[in-house]
């Protein structure tokens, strides 16, 4: 056989009971608040009992080793399958009793990418907003295993190259070492929710919304539980926090498992992460000038603003206490490049990452002196290494990919009729799994104006951007149906 | 020596002779037209007379032998030594008196991009206007030196994989070649101007604006003399003519040798002639029919003004007979991204190019099969032969380098103010050599609105553009300046 299908089919099982465990744990706050529990409980009980049936009667194949190809097919439909149960709740709930609008809420959940489509969000029941939250906690958790144990073994984008230590295993086989390295980075995962929430809770936030918000913001997810996002907090202390833990949330998780450790060498000398740090601290610094002398609002106020939103999109986490597209015209054609940009790899961000935008523009230097002298070998030097031609082959192949789904989904969009900077902005948010675009879909809209094709459209560009496309992209490949 | 200093600064008079002559050359329009003839005649004086001066001064140094090196030197040099003396009659004549807007028109002239700073061209002097077209002829004619027989030998971009024969010289000698290659491809350029000229007088043209706009269609440029554009013509023969000598002009030459040598099999074999017009037809089709369902002005007019705009686009030449920014939201988006595809190398046009992007596009599908196989090398194919690893890689940076320019630009432009879609479309437009944008800088409307520091940053981008990139940022590598 060429694919262990049964083995696929017994991992989906055991990731749909998951899911409704984690439905169940909304019960709480539904129970709290005095809202019905029944559609949440319902939710959860459905996909216990078809998760666990599917496992139950696939048991049997869990001695199988998974291969290469079954990583990619796990991989997309284990995201496609909990975006179809995931949207139970809002379906059963009436929160959202379109299909079409409740996988896209979902969807945007579970790639982290925080696009809602709620015109009032703090009108839904608790718990529903508490499994919306959720949602992108759950996707974070997947996109750690993802970027740190399956990425790099598929060979794509480079991947293999950003993790911090040595594979040292076969390619071929994959478990061991995801069950090692993903148990000690969602440890820090947890624990930095869990901190963050007490911080936000000295702020002043209720138990309820410093949860909610410290799952998304470690996510990079940016679903808030105020239809006026952070900027509901007129707090600079709970600005702060944000910042800082959207700032964490965009570092790979092994730099700051090295920083929780003290080796701050190693911190600083992975180039990354330097970069990443620099980009922030300029950008921020530069912005607040022209916010200031826009608004006049005080200088603490306009670097808080700044920094906020420029964490914010790059970090592709997508809360907002500001409207970028409202400040200056240059400031929004900023903020939409700034889309393109992601923060690290190894973090739950999403984009196309500071690393590879370090790689592509060392390249184009050294592009140059190779036409100069053509028989030189002259190969990219990153984190002091050499890096091999095949992973530079494959960075540039991935941007230009990720260049070309941008245009063919923008020129999808512009089917349904949007403006020229809706459709740029929503497929740029999309793809990047950011969460606010331009136009019609900006900072303070949502995407219910958006028709259903381009919601279906917008849905496929997030679970592309969100499994570095290559993974997607994949299943469509003839070859990759082929034996051999 | 590291450099032939003086051998450049000899082509450099020679090249400033010819501008001059070229000068000279308005003077019969002047005449006929009964205008002032002292401004041309002075400027074309002050060309002949400094370059004549300093080819003579340098005379001894024409024995030598031209390097690599000195390729990118003589290359930007020249267009912008042409652009400043180019830019004489229209300050001396008062036409256009300010330096920066005079060198924009200059310089989007050399460069065949077309973008104008005339409020309303048809009060300006005959004389001027016919200088102001044969700045695009001149330029169009280097443009085919440029991209057959320099381009190649400096391996910029993979041009050396587009010329249809076998190079069959050493790369560091390239003067035997740019003789005997250009020579026959002026000869097809210079017929197929006088061709259209004539043709163009058989729809009802004077002489003048059918030469005017026959130089301008066979350089891609798209000045013309009216100010509606070839709008200013309702008539269909005129713009069908005008269409195809277009489509012509973003036809390699080398191809359109073979065309009119009757070998249509080796024509029919060239892959990037083969997608530019399945790619033409295609378009014009679909777009054909969304502008007869919102005009409904008849299909012939509305598959004319489609056809026409896609050409002009996609060949970088720009004339307009219709707005394709008041069609609908979604056909702007089209046009847009049309910006970024480009006609054919070797021929007139700009921009990215349609043999680059298929090289793309296939490597794309084939990065993913080499994830699958990662021990196994997959070359990509072009005109059924294997393309080799480093002009892919050359490719691939090309066109990253060509996003990071377009990115910054955009990022640079937006601080003179501009909104969103004005500054992506003139970055496009001007990067691109294409002359009409978005926005403020529409079809219809004209580059005077851009601020001074904004037309230099548009000029750097149209010289950018123009030389495949490579030639220029070159020079602000430090390796070039380094002794080896
Ligand atoms: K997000
Ligand atoms: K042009």
């Amino acid at each position: 056989m060429r694919f262990n299908f049964w083995l696929i089919t017994n991992i989906l099982g055991l990731l749909l009971v998951i899911n409704g465990v984690f439905m169940l744990l909304c019960l709480p706050f539904s129970i709290y608040y005095r809202e019905d529990i029944w559609h949440l409980a319902t939710a959860g009980a459905i996909s216990i009992v078809a998760g666990g049936l599917t496992w139950l009667g696939t048991r049997n194949e869990q001695n199988k080793e998974l291969k290469k190809k079954d990583g990619y097919l796990i991989v997309t439909l284990g995201w496609l399958c909990m975006s179809c149960f995931g949207s139970l709740p809002y379906i059963l709930s009436g929160t959202i009793p379109d299909f079409t609008n409740a996988f896209f809420e979902t969807i945007s959940g579970y790639t982290t990418t925080g696009a809602s489509v709620l015109t009032d969000i703090e009108s839904a029941p608790k718990g529903i907003l508490f499994w919306r939250s959720l949602t992108q906690w759950i996707g974070g958790m997947g996109i750690i295993v993802l970027a740190v144990a399956i990425l790099p073994i598929l060979g794509i984008g480079g991947m293999q190259l950003f993790v911090a230590e040595a594979p040292g295993i076969s390619p071929d086989k994959m478990k061991p070492r995801i069950k090692e390295v993903a148990k000690r980075l969602w440890f820090i995962y947890l624990g930095l929710t869990l901190i963050e929430t007490v911080l936000l809770m000295f702020g002043g936030m209720t138990f309820y919304d410093a949860i909610n918000h410290a799952l998304t913001t470690m996510a990079t997810g940016g679903f808030s539980t105020k239809n006026a996002s952070v900027a509901y907090y007129d707090s600079a202390y709970i600005q702060y926090v944000i910042i800082i833990f959207m700032f964490l949330a965009g570092t790979n998780f092994t730099i700051t498992y090295f920083g929780l450790k003290g080796k701050f060498k190693k911190v600083w000398a992975n180039e990354e992460f330097r970069n990443y740090l620099i980009i922030v601290l300029l950008l921020s610094i530069s912005i607040s000038f022209f916010v200031f002398s826009s608004t006049w609002e005080g200088f603490e106020k306009s670097f808080r603003d700044s920094l906020f939103q420029v964490v914010s999109i790059i970090t592709t986490t997508g809360f907002v206490t500001a409207d970028y597209t409202k400040w200056a015209p240059f400031l929004t054609i900023v903020f939409f490049l700034l889309m393109f940009l992601g923060a690290s790899t190894g973090s739950t961000a999403g984009g196309i990452k500071v690393v590879r935008h370090t790689l592509l523009f060392k390249n184009s230097f050294l592009e140059m002196r190779r036409q100069l002298h053509p028989s030189a070998v002259i190969p990219v030097r990153l984190n002091g290494a050499a890096v091999s031609r095949s992973i530079t082959y494959n960075v540039l192949a991935f941007v230009m990919i990720y260049m070309l789904v941008y245009a063919i989904g923008v020129f999808l969009l512009s089917f349904t009729g949007v403006e020229f900077d809706t459709a740029l902005g929503a497929v740029a948010t999309s793809l990047g799994n950011i969460g606010p675009g331009l136009g019609e879909v900006g900072p303070v809209d949502n995407f219910n104006s958006i028709t259903p094709f381009g919601k279906w459209i917008l849905s496929f560009l997030m679970l592309l951007g969100r499994l570095e496309l290559f993974t997607v992209l994949m299943l469509f490949n003839m070859n990759f149906w082929q034996k051999y």
